[in-house]
């Protein structure tokens, strides 16, 4: 049985010893033509797609039951908590995003499934890092009697996959809120204009 | 008329010149008792609310027009590029969330309206780093031959902003990926979501 994973120090990083992220502070000229400093946070592994990571959103059709999506749990150190999000990973130096989507799904959920979209490259949190993305939508065809797959996790990795109804998902994020996992802003906004729909 | 934003130079930041941003090592252990290291970003402004920023879905409804949001276009440095966003700011040191969410939309657009809902506290790239939001949904209710009103931006900010029907919205964002602008990620699944909604 896993036990709780714990922090024990949390210490100022000093940008040499840093492997995965680095700063960088950017000189540049506004529109009034103004010298200006901004303080910008990036990865140091972004190959040569130029994209940093993709997360999939999974369409999971079955004969039997609602069309649904998958949901992963896991704890992340930089949030201390539970976080809810949907199944995501970094792009490898000689991958595609969308060669990346489908492995990230496979690894994270054991599901494979067919790539239907894959989105232009969006900026995860603009006035703050350089960090960007790809957003995938797969779709899973089940017959009845499928049996849930393996997942083909790393060792070390510890995530809870949850297949939810697209159409509980907004209420299902609120009730992981209430409990005091954290939500991935992007999983929240994607329920949250499914649900914004119903009221137009 | 303003020139294009441009940057001259991007240098490694050291820790202890950096006012906005920070550089964490996280010391943790795991679920199997491992110890382990994360590297994480956070930003230094935090206030007593615990909550770093907000974002803002403003429904904006008129006697004879469709039901739209605003939107903002400006330069991000860290994207070197125009970024397609939501309303958005940080919370300011003892504002509530939702305090900041009717301020920054006053700002960056000049409306004024009503705070109809706002989302738990939510992460924003907890992978990366610590930040985290709330998503508010604002709405302004307006009159037949009400005049557009005067943002109030500050001493060197540069924001555009564009209301667009939310039937179009997912579409608008296309085109502008189309063009070479960023969309914010957050932005881009609410659309998605929206657009998801009339496939099911």
């Amino acid at each position: 049985m896993p036990s709780s994973p714990k922090i024990a120090k949390v210490e100022p990083l000093p940008g040499d010893e840093a492997k995965w992220i680095e700063f960088h502070k950017i000189s540049w000229t506004d529109q009034a033509g103004t010298a200006r400093i901004w303080e910008a946070a990036a990865r140091k592994t972004r190959g040569k797609s130029g994209v940093d990571a993709v997360a999939i959103n999974t369409i999971i059709h079955h004969p039997s039951r609602p069309t649904s999506t998958i949901i992963i749990l896991q704890y992340r150190p930089p949030a201390d908590a539970i976080c809810v999000e949907f199944p995501a990973g970094l792009v490898d130096a000689n991958e595609t995003p969308s060669e990346a989507s489908l492995r990230e799904l496979h690894e994270e959920t054991g599901y494979r499934g067919k790539l239907l979209h894959i989105s232009p490259t969006i900026v995860s949190d603009p006035g703050m890092s350089s960090t960007n993305m790809q957003f995938a939508t797969v779709e899973v065809v089940l017959k009845e009697g499928d049996k849930e797959p393996e997942q083909a996790l790393e060792d070390g990795e510890f995530i809870e996959r949850v297949v939810v109804p697209i159409d509980e998902l907004y209420e299902r994020l609120e009730k992981y809120s209430e409990e005091g996992k954290k939500v991935d802003a992007r999983l929240w906004h994607w329920a949250a204009g499914l649900r914004f729909a119903k009221t137009l």
